[in-house]
């Protein structure tokens, strides 16, 4: 398939990999051209900018933020202006519900097609193909793409027609995790404090009914105390609270336990510690327990 | 081995049967005599009252609550005045880091050992003899009581020398688990206002990151907002996360989780689900989001 | 002194009312014109646009929210380019500081002042000239604008150079009477519950530490229970409270308590109420209760 | 009137020589005697137990916490056995609701009259007779010793006949007093971070809807970052929170704010400022923004 991709951080870069490995031809753009230059050799076109991206039958975009797919989609790249009739914006991005239900209606409105295909999954993961991706809009569209999830992950799940609900199971899932690390790390400063041996603790834990990874990554890192290998940073799961915060706002439903842990985030930020990995939240329960 | 057994209720009855069962001589005594009638044909001796109970090598509590423990310790039961000098008694219960140990220092004085060995697990792990078992306090008395341990659960964790070290790590978990039920109620809350399929949602959640039972358990639960059949109480939820709460004081440790937890468990007491299953935490989480 | 004034909404049209009686020349502008009307038979200018009421020493907003004042500002209105240089706008709404800094650098940009002065009080109060109104920016800019605050409330208190100070004194002190009124409704649904009389505890509570107006004020609502009257409604409240969370987050400042009262009115509006006063937060609390 | 006064400290001892100011005869103890001395020059008679200042017609306690009160009733000094029958025990403690319950069936079980009057007031005004005294009971008990009222306070409210409704009111008023100054502590945390000045912030509050002194008391101990000089410390702040909330979840009401303040009165415990003033909850805010 002729496949344009848009964006190639540490995730980006490597899911672009796998669809050059599967067969695809990808036309790769990413802000600064470096990036982009070490994907050459795999058999990337490399393209000057969005634009040239865009005139492909499926144009994946894999960025930071909102205002990153902003300015590709409305500003000055135009992926909308771009992209033929007929074809597909498949953003892959962690974004905001406004912004996925904005794309949806400009895409709708220029005769294209938009899906939001979220992924879950680290860096490893994306180089493994082995992400989990949550795809939500136009079913033929997404069995069109199906062939572009298999190169990059191992399991594709479909939610509505709405793009958004993607969106917003994405950031709910991270809210889930975040909340996990707080409640953990509140846990851990109470048995640390009563002497518990915290290794042995998560043994417990993960032993008995927590057997999950997420259990086994976080209580690691806690256990450790290693929070400045940042794998996902405090700054980046705060952006992704308030977005979960700002579709539940619209939607009239309080979430006070990701209200807590915003407030957890910003004492973190607040203290210097923006760019330490998001399990940090379990040092502050620890400091504020005077450990 | 000649063990006393005291308190059969849900869990209790079918902890003394697999003890039964491993060939061990079981004096069983509860309060209401019909129960340990049931144990007879099992081959359990029924005995009138806790001091005759006491009259073993290793006695085993399993009550509800701190009252119950205590009444037998300190009340009219005179656990500790009545268990021979360098007998056990083995507390099952989940009880307070207080009563724990306050309990050790009795039964040291009187010349005997106190462990305590609170377990993971509903009423049908521990039919099946598949509770997990946390046991703290001395080293050679935990040893002597393993085989009845062995009998009763699928594993033993042992933490430290002083006993309550097990009954925090007991209290920390019920707080990992009612967190984890808190977070999960309000996700579940924001997505089916956004319209996604809550079963498709659960897929997801346990198809990737969070694969652990307890998101099994509770997720299906909220699913299906089966919270009447209690497996385990609001009121018990609460009672936990009190004891938690008080033993985090005493240490001087903050566990804003566990504060707002406690005031949805009593939120939801306050409106007449206190016998509904803990789950219903996400049912108030529902509800407030006018679900 | 020549005005235009922006916004006639229940305050907008007092503060019109009081500038001129105190004998200034008003041009006055509403989107919808029935308002202004009113005010013509007071000797206002009515005018059909925006840029009409900009050309005057001193423009007035004093709009709904943040989108109502963009739009006069660089919308449709385009207040900025139809102001003279050197003339002022002092906008009296209750904005967000993100707003405030960015008309700040606008009207900096056209040779223009802006000045930001929200006001404490309602509708009664600016109907009687008594608002109390909170200014920053230039300090020659205020002091030309001094005769018109004087004419609109009974004090005028100054902070800093930067306009956007005065809007966050606003926004947290909207926070402060929001967190005043979540718990004193928390502590009447306590009182209550036990069979305390709530007027006797009012009595109590204003004749003791708590004799500010805010206390009588919010207490009487909550004893008499009257939350449909809105002076201040839920969604109102909310509002602000998003604004103060925004302006801290771009600062960096956890405010755990705007934080709650941010969940509580999400809560409310979500049961239908975000048309009841503000202090139906207390109704929530008592419904939380079981009272 | 011939008064029994049991317990000397900053407050008891200012209480005590109003009531010989104004005339009354009083018999005074205090565990450790040095105080009472002190009192002895005023007229009072020093009494070497309990006991003794029990054969009164009214003895009044006035001690630190539930333990001490629990002490002189039941423990060795057993007010309850010494009492006269008819004879009344007025307890000025702030002591919880359950009690305060106890007392009262225990006194009433011995033919005597419990009253609770717990007050509010720092030692300045215990020391210039201005405290607020808030009365419950039977009502002609309290009009019996509304003499020794009026020789202590400025006013005595009433509340109902059963005595732990002054306990509760008294409870629930240090909530509202903490959650203001921990709301004051958020809101001054935020624009000082934004360059606000404090000291105009605090005029400004103060000068509009703030008036009430708990608002000029508290924050001008946070402008001024005066934390070491307790009045009332962090320590006994966690105390009266902890009685206010066993209240509230026996009745099951949830005080959401109340658990906010605990928590952070258990963090600046962790940290070791358990015998600062409590205003340092403002000190933590300030601390969590990076000041």
């Amino acid at each position: 398939m002729n496949v344009g991709f848009i964006g190639l951080g540490h995730m980006g870069i490597e899911m672009a990999r796998n669809l050059l490995k599967a067969g695809h031809s990808v036309a790769v753009y990413n802000r600064t051209r470096g990036k982009a230059e070490a994907l050459a050799s795999a058999g990337a076109r490399l393209v000057g900018n969005v634009g040239e991206a865009c005139h492909n039958d499926v144009v994946i975009s894999m960025l930071a933020d909102d205002d990153a797919v902003a300015v590709i989609a409305f500003g000055e790249g135009k992926a909308i202006a771009e992209l033929p009739v007929n074809a597909i914006h498949v953003s892959m991005s962690t974004i905001s519900v406004a912004l996925s239900d904005r794309l949806a209606e400009a895409h709708r409105g220029a005769g294209q097609t938009f899906i939001a295909a979220p992924v879950f999954g680290r860096p490893e993961a994306a180089a493994a193909a082995k992400l989990y991706i949550v795809a939500a809009g136009d079913g033929k569209a997404i069995e069109r793409c199906q062939p572009l999830f298999d190169a990059m992950g191992q399991k594709t799940f479909r939610v509505g027609l709405k793009p958004s609900e993607a969106n917003l199971v994405k950031l709910s899932g991270n809210f889930l995790i975040a909340s996990i690390i707080e409640s953990l790390g509140e846990a851990f400063a109470l048995v640390r404090k009563a002497g518990v041996d915290p290794q042995r603790y998560l043994e417990i834990l993960t032993g008995t009914l927590l057997s999950a990874p997420v259990f086994k990554t976080y209580g690691g890192l806690i256990v450790d105390e290693k929070y400045e290998q940042a794998g996902f940073k405090m700054s980046r799961g705060l952006k992704d609270i308030r977005l979960a915060l700002a579709a539940a706002e619209t939607l009239a439903v309080p979430l006070p336990v990701a209200s807590l842990v915003r407030d957890h985030f910003l004492a973190g930020i607040a203290q210097g510690r923006g760019d330490s990995d998001w399990s940090y939240l379990a040092g502050l329960s620890a400091r504020n327990a005077g450990l």
